[in-house]
């Protein structure tokens, strides 16, 4: 007897994934949809933007093109409504995984969340890599990720894990402070950890903080996580903190909210056996073309000849990755349109019906 | 006794001459002074806008990133008050000349205009070439012009030729309309020719142009200029028109205002020995130097493999061109500073003090 077939699904066919959400990134979705090429793409992040939204959101950017001044968060927000006519298909929150070139010349690319995409062509616009949690560098916290230990999670998350438990928040920044003062109401107890007792947060939710803790909602108690203890059967029972004075104390807890911040990790990518350059991924500067033909990489990720990590460099490089791409999937040359004049650019723009 | 001496002006000494004011000659001027090299910014038409502003200046672009759509004008507005904290000097309405290597290694150009310029680096943004009016192609013309013969002629420029004498506008366009309302005033007498009896102008224009014919204040004469009839001392005379149904009558005039539109030409940035191909000129894709080093082309006007026509290109061939003549003026390698988090940059952008 036949074992029964597990439940694999089918790849998504697509003509493009562009990997990286970044302003590069959407740019490339732009050119493409310019080439009649529909594209996914994917984003470790649950939000547009890549750097732009993680490093400098409100800091202000003096060098694109014809914008004087926009703050990264305002360039994503423009960019976004560039490509509005070419809506890309989302993967965000998920991180790439594998890639394999098919027999047929596609590629298999997989994600953290298990989505599977079958692709003619990938864009890598991965810029320093993927945005992931930082993590807690303490024995036997690895096995307890997802279960109760949760990185980052926004503040809706957090109340919803947090209904009824005992929790300690972990974190100076104000993601945590937010996460805290969220999972106040329905937690069975509250302890906001940190190495100082210091928050880094917008006045407002400081002085609701404060008001917390003087009701006994939030106690805070000032540490470094040096150790876990768990039960037979694995489970997580309490967390041993430093304190300043280099004492250490035992905190019995159901959940542990981990903010630590997030930080960029190439991760898979160096993986693929494409070439590469002092960890940037080599290219072709007529196209853009990684060392395998259909895979290209744009923006930071990639290394050439007089290469500079500027976003509208990768507004360049994205443009001529777009137009290789179609030439290759043409077969032959393409010729130039604009824009300004072409009838068959301006209706797949929406501009012409 | 010596012969007095004639009065040569000295050159003017420039970091950077810039080479066209469209979108890329003023994105490199902005470039240049993110480097600290300020820059002398030359076109042959009398504004910025090159291409933008002489082709399409009220109509969409929808493939500059992050701006969803503008006009060729707009662009140009944009780009102008981007590059404002670096404000090139203005060298307009003047078409370059000659270019020479001198023996310390600078450039000495000149233009059209007698100005002379002795500069460091030189970068050719000049696109499709200088825009310059499209001349009569009759047997005598060439020597009547600037004198009895004005090649397009702002309004102010055409009264002030015309007043008291007579005058034949000759042209079908807006401009040409323009041209003979504004003499109309103070002009021994205006004949508004051309081809045939359709002018393309504003309707608020036609309809003045339609009064002052009805007052007989200006005459309107369907022909195509043949011929030129000079007295001895070579001053024009009389122009000969062919007809519609092909009859030749001879029209007597003291001054010829010409509008017959105006093309880019190349002219004589061809001949200054640098590399060409396929009549562009080629340069090095990591830094759009051209086969001298010091001399760089942007934009339109360069080819290299992969080279695709358009504005956004341009701003990143414009980019890395300043960075290797900032490379090349310093002598060894420059670290890439980001207008978000360097308070020099800032400090030359005017953000700092």
């Amino acid at each position: 007897m036949l074992a029964p077939t597990t439940d694999i699904p089918a790849p998504v066919q697509a003509d493009a994934v562009v990997i990286g959400a970044g302003p590069v990134g959407l740019f490339q979705v732009f050119q493409l949809g310019l080439q009649g090429i529909a594209a996914h793409l994917i984003d470790a992040l649950p939000h547009a933007g890549g750097q732009c939204a993680e490093l400098y959101p409100d800091k202000p950017i003096y060098d694109i093109p014809g914008i004087a001044v926009c703050s990264g968060r305002e360039l994503i927000a423009l960019l976004q409504r560039q490509i509005a006519p070419f809506a890309p298909t989302l993967h965000l929150g998920q991180q790439v995984g594998t890639l394999a070139s098919q027999v047929d010349g596609r590629f298999l690319l997989t994600t953290s969340m298990g989505t599977a995409l079958l692709a003619r062509s990938v864009f890598i616009a991965a810029g320093v890599g993927a945005f992931v949690p930082r993590t807690l560098k303490v024995d036997g916290m690895a096995a307890l990720a997802g279960r109760q230990l949760l990185y980052q999670p926004d503040q809706a998350a957090a109340a919803r894990a947090a209904s009824g438990r005992h929790v300690v928040v972990y974190g100076g920044e104000e993601a945590a402070v937010q996460a805290a003062i969220a999972c106040a109401r329905d937690a069975a107890s509250i302890t906001l950890s940190h190495r100082r007792d210091v928050f880094q947060a917008a006045p407002a939710l400081l002085a609701q903080l404060q008001e917390l803790r003087e009701a006994g909602r939030i106690h805070v108690l000032t540490g470094q996580i040096t150790g876990a203890a768990s039960a037979p059967d694995g489970s997580l029972q309490a967390l041993t903190l430093l304190d300043p004075e280099g004492r250490t104390q035992r905190l019995p807890l159901d959940l542990l909210l981990a903010y630590l911040g997030i930080s960029p990790r190439l991760g898979p990518i160096a993986g693929w056996g494409l070439s590469m350059e002092r960890k940037q991924l080599a290219v072709d500067q007529a196209t853009f073309a990684t060392s395998v033909p259909g895979i290209y990489a744009v923006g930071d990720i990639n290394s050439y000849p007089g290469k500079r990590k500027l976003i509208l460099c990768g507004f360049h490089e994205a443009t001529l990755a777009a137009f290789a791409e179609a030439e290759r999937q043409a077969g032959h040359k393409l010729p130039l349109e604009y824009t300004t004049s072409s009838a068959r650019l301006q209706t797949l723009l929406g501009k012409r019906h």
